[in-house]
């Protein structure tokens, strides 16, 4: 059996090494185009916030390890440009212009997504720079260790966008935000954008919304970002306005595709073709609230997707329920979080929402050093279901949104949830917890 | 309808409340035998650590809110002594030796809990205190104020124990502990027991564990604990070896009792007697895992169970599921938390547990500030379901053990539980959270 996995990070290099433990004979051959394998790429922001840190420290596992501990026919600097399923056979050719042929007998592709550039003047500039592959984040240190870059402009105000907005900062970097929407993190309910927004505020990061990016011009040394009466001038560009799935070598081959021209797979990982499963950035997921299928590339979903492909190679039969849609991240000293649906997600599929929003303390009454914490719950009038949740604040976000997360999972109503015995002492939240007032208050609009 | 409250804190005035709010023409009459109403008895550790902070700062809020802004006959001072279920009255004093009697409709009893002290020479003496009412938390505040305090020792190495060390040593008290049981925290898998006792010992705790204590002696101004080769002496003594239900009147009634001699009630919080209910510290309740009975005295459940009463008073026919057992709590730099069974309990209830214990970081590879993170799993080989998890760390545990938490109320398996979509970003875990990682353990046990 010869298990052929395009594409060496989060779920090519899970499929690899879980595959080798299943089945130590079995021969596999992981094809990376660049020389970058196995890093953490949502390690970047952070690491970039230090010049004294080496970019190659977010290197999980090395090459070698792949190749030598664990016996992974790791070919780094291949390209597959093109995929012959009758045939079962890749193609493609090196960095060094050498041309290969590749038969298998099961194929993962594994080729993620890129950062999304537009087709605008001046987006090709040097400075004007993306962060999504460990080469992006090199290619980011390198130039503001050479160049003397006082101010950046970030265009996109997603999470990609503040990490880095929050790591700049940290290296005394002025930065100045654009937008198209008319708020930071358009899928967030707009009074809690709002703290996000203040947040930015308080660390002197002017911003600028509902702005249409024109083009980018270079005035001597400087890069101006230009919208229709605006013009914002920096030493660097980052264009952080969202990514896509790498799938043009599926399209080619004819394999079905999900949201956003991502490859569609089953629950096994499967494509419309038995012989080739997809896995992580590049492949869709079933939403566990909708029960439908979505498009959102996180790592925690890549490295499981990357196990299950392994598995069912393997014969095991693995189905994965589907996603939830969580994501957590820090903006400077406040944690934001999400899991399943806003409300109006939730209209768009059928649900008919009630959605409440309050606001309470990360620690018990009267107990000192308490910050505000603000949580949105979304439930559904028709069937009681607890459908989604959002929360900001400076503490007890990151870990308190798995508690709705699991109960996602579990189908629960916000009833059956609000019955929880949560965790309660006096450091760490009020008696009733957040999450519970917010349930409590949910069910009477339901 | 006249519904009388046998007690003022958590439950009783939960019920009060709510019962006024459901129905405002109902007359409501509370009877508190001390002075304090509706305080944070698990902020007292906290409150007591900063001399300067008052111990009313703890009272959420007070008996003339209750009295002149809710309209709640609140009567403080007023203890019940006597129960007559076929007259369907309450017989008391007051603190003024006044006699009263009055009768009910509906009655709650909602008497709490007591502090344990072991019948042996010396614990009635001066300086030997407990900690669960506001005045005793009042009584230990004014005893370090007025006497010259520079050691503690603590009987009882549980929570209470545990947290009264801390605060003892931020007011830079000295504090020697001693227990029975041969580690902290007898309910908590061994090796990460120690972890705790090793936090003590980095605060400078000295503790001694497996020594039964004889008795107390006074020699001069000192108090002494004495233990078979073991004596340690102090200016205080406090005594936290556990508490008891307040359940004598219900005894002499001749209501049923559930564990620990607490009242039995149902999921409804009735008592064996359909016009009277408890809740509370004083009361039983369901535990989700195994179904049966347990007695778990929390703040949470207290004043859950106080709402249920005045829903179920008013004939909204509310049940609750039960409690998972689940406690959090600081000590020192640590948050220790636990959720569900542990090993021994689980197999007293029937199951056949597996278990595991891993050590995971508390941050991604590569970000800086990462602490060991320590995660016990069980499980059941019958049935696949998860039946607990306890986990110790500096950060991320407080928060993190609502996810299982969930799990235990959607009586979830081990194996669909680590299919959660839990969240990630690099400052607040790894991708595999340290959950997950446990999870994935324990499958392969099972």
């Amino acid at each position: 059996m010869k298990f052929v996995i395009i594409g060496g990070d989060a779920a090519g290099m899970s499929a690899a090494s879980r595959a080798k433990r299943n089945r130590p004979d079995m021969e596999i051959i992981v094809l990376e185009k660049t020389v970058d394998v196995s890093y953490s790429a949502c390690g970047m922001p952070y690491n970039i916030a230090d010049p004294d840190r080496d970019i190659d420290e977010l290197v999980v596992r090395s090459a070698s390890v792949f190749r030598e501990k664990q016996g992974i026919n790791l070919l780094t600097g291949h390209c597959v440009d093109a995929l012959d399923v009758s045939a079962k056979t890749v193609f493609g050719s090196t960095l060094e212009n050498d041309s290969f042929e590749l038969p298998y007998d099961r194929l993962l592709v594994a080729t993620g997504a890129s950062a999304m550039v537009p087709d605008l003047p001046g987006f090709e500039l040097p400075g004007v720079l993306t962060l999504k592959s460990l080469n992006d984040g090199r290619t980011i240190k390198q130039f503001l260790a050479s160049n003397n870059v006082q101010k950046v402009v970030i265009i996109g105000m997603g999470y990609i966008g503040l990490e880095m907005a929050e790591a700049l900062r940290a290296r005394k970097i002025d930065v100045a935000m654009v937008d198209l929407m008319s708020q930071t993190l358009p899928w967030m309910e707009p009074s809690m954008a709002e703290v996000v927004e203040e947040e930015l505020r308080l660390h002197d990061i002017g911003f600028y919304l509902g702005q249409e990016v024109k083009r980018i011009e270079k005035n001597e040394t400087r890069l101006s970002v230009v919208c229709e009466n605006l013009t914002l001038s920096g030493d660097m560009v980052l264009v952080a306005i969202g990514v896509r799935p790498n799938s043009q070598l599926a399209v080619e081959a004819g394999l079905d595709l999900g949201p956003q021209r991502s490859l569609a797979v089953d629950g096994m990982m499967q494509t419309s073709d038995p012989d080739i499963y997809a896995a992580g950035d590049c492949a869709d997921a079933f939403h566990i609230v909708t029960g439908r299928k979505t498009w959102i590339p996180l790592a925690l979903r890549a490295n499981r997707a990357g196990w299950a492909v392994a598995d069912n190679v393997c014969g095991k039969n693995v189905k994965l329920p589907g996603i939830a849609g969580t994501a957590v991240f820090k903006v400077f000293d406040l944690e934001v979080a999400r899991t399943g649906l806003n409300s109006g997600e939730a209209s768009e599929y059928g649900f008919t929402p009630a959605e409440v929003v309050i606001k309470a303390r990360s620690r018990a009454h009267a107990h000192p050093g308490a910050s505000n914490i603000w949580v949105q719950m979304v439930g559904d009038k028709a069937s009681g279901r607890l459908l989604g949740v959002q929360m900001v604040g400076k503490e007890g976000v990151a870990h308190r949104i798995n508690a709705p997360v699991v109960a996602l999972h579990g189908y629960m109503t916000v009833e059956q949830f609000s019955q929880s015995d949560l965790a309660y002492a006096p450091p760490f939240g009020p008696v009733w917890d957040p999450l519970l007032i917010a349930a409590n208050q949910l069910i009477k609009q339901l």
